[in-house]
């Protein structure tokens, strides 16, 4: 983990906000997810084995760990092939954060009590899988998220809450009003807002708000932490997009694409250009 | 898997809805959950690391594979040990299902689309980790698990879907309310009785419901599927409460312990002894 020292010397952690901003000055906003579906595997020439994802993997990681701010496994690609894929997604980690990259695990874990502590132990420098940031999901209500807030602040680590996607189905739930008034997606916005009142613009627990939604239908003003947007290179989610969306937020806009770099693999001067094209394109939103 | 043949001699599966029943009706309503937390392997002797967590896993598949209707590990608690737990996981799904328990994974696996998809592959037979059930998260809308209810379908697995938790913070979200009206917990109920109309009331989709509620505040008469109902044995989770909330459901109400059997190890005839009771007095709700 980062380091630096205090005003009386003692080692203290940067935290999660403070690198990302820092990474993403030095690289520009581009998230890119490692997401080795079996379509892409074969795209590539791989087995939809473990073998096949390492070689993914390691590509992935050789091309872009030492170009991009963020890079963002998904979990459920890995899990498909059980141990062997988790170990492969721990060297890629490892691999990632080694080659200058952060690591956000894209899991959407979501617990309570010990158990949600437990998922947050992916925070922890000692876990085999150590990771910078993760996604988690609020449906048993954000206060659930707790012991994982503690893991983030203890570790320097970050955790990015769903708050509004843009899948069509999203906003049943995400959309349905508090007795208060608000949405359930706002009252998420909110509450992490209030955590991160001492650190704002660059709080380390953001939100995940699609980047293809036709429009944003809550406030993040007061978010005071990063936002990521999925879905860029999709249907809608172009920067133009993005501006018209987020424009003038303060805080970290994190854009993340996945298959509309990765189908430039495997070959890796391909996929360097495809992310920093991404990235210069993005340039101007943050 | 269970297999048996149509009119036509032709091999189909026996859903997991109609195994469940079969399992509780020879076994009782008993759920037990495997959740090696680290106060529970300290208390039982046992190493916080994976060769702990077999030796803790192994003695609850060993006492109790043969005698409850279904074991349920919590996957974060194997996940924390990284790729050695998971690989401690598979062998503790494959042994409780050899024992003759199903393996209901706690995992509430929750995305869209492709990535929903390779969750629900743990369903799959040939998954290293293979269950007959897994629980998932429906934050991101009912429909975005539309993927998982196709593989459930395809492989005669289960679902249980997050509804009403008893959780304090529960309610932020699962009792917002939809433009329609009715909260967002009615609508995953009524969603999943919608997917178990012709299969009532042994659908294979279930929901989770939390055993300490102090009311229902929910309508489950048009569910169809089974129940998971966590925190048997917690404050308030007693059978005679548990008759009060679910009293006269026609489908399979599955209540759900953890520390209060397991605190009864290592000790096999005192962990079988345990269950056993739990079982004969919830007896009379299903």
């Amino acid at each position: 983990m980062t380091a630096t020292s205090d005003e009386a010397g003692r080692p203290t952690q940067v935290t999660f906000g403070i690198r990302l901003r820092e990474r993403v000055s030095q690289r520009g906003p581009l998230c890119v997810g490692i997401d080795p579906h079996p379509s892409l595997l074969e795209a590539w020439g791989l087995a939809d084995d473990a073998r096949g994802l390492d070689a993914f993997a390691s590509t992935v990681i050789e091309a872009l760990a030492g170009q991009v701010a963020v890079l963002k496994p998904q979990s459920a690609f890995f899990e498909r092939h059980g141990s062997s894929g988790i170990t492969v997604l721990e060297r890629t980690a490892a691999a990632a954060r080694a080659g200058g990259a952060l690591v956000l695990l894209d899991a959407k874990r979501g617990d309570i009590g010990s158990t949600m502590a437990a998922y947050a132990d992916y925070l922890d420098p000692g876990h085999p899988l150590a990771v910078d940031a993760m996604t988690v999901s609020p449906y048993l209500g954000f206060g659930s998220l707790a012991p994982a807030v503690s893991a983030a602040k203890a570790y320097g680590g970050g955790l990015f809450v769903l708050a509004r996607t843009s899948n069509p189905e999203g906003g049943e739930v995400q959309l349905a009003g508090s007795s208060t008034g608000s949405s359930v997606a706002q009252q998420v916005i909110d509450a992490v807002g209030a955590l991160n009142a001492d650190s704002r613009p660059d709080g380390s627990v953001g939100v995940v708000i699609g980047a293809t939604l036709q429009r944003l239908d809550v406030d993040i003003s007061m978010l005071g932490g990063p936002v990521l947007c999925p879905g860029l290179g999709a249907q809608g989610g172009d920067p133009v997009h993005l501006r018209r969306l987020f424009g003038g937020y303060e805080g970290v806009l994190l854009p993340s694409s996945s298959r509309e770099i990765l189908r430039h693999g495997p070959d890796l001067d391909a996929l360097r250009s495809a992310a920093a094209a991404m990235a210069e394109a993005l340039g101007p939103i943050v």
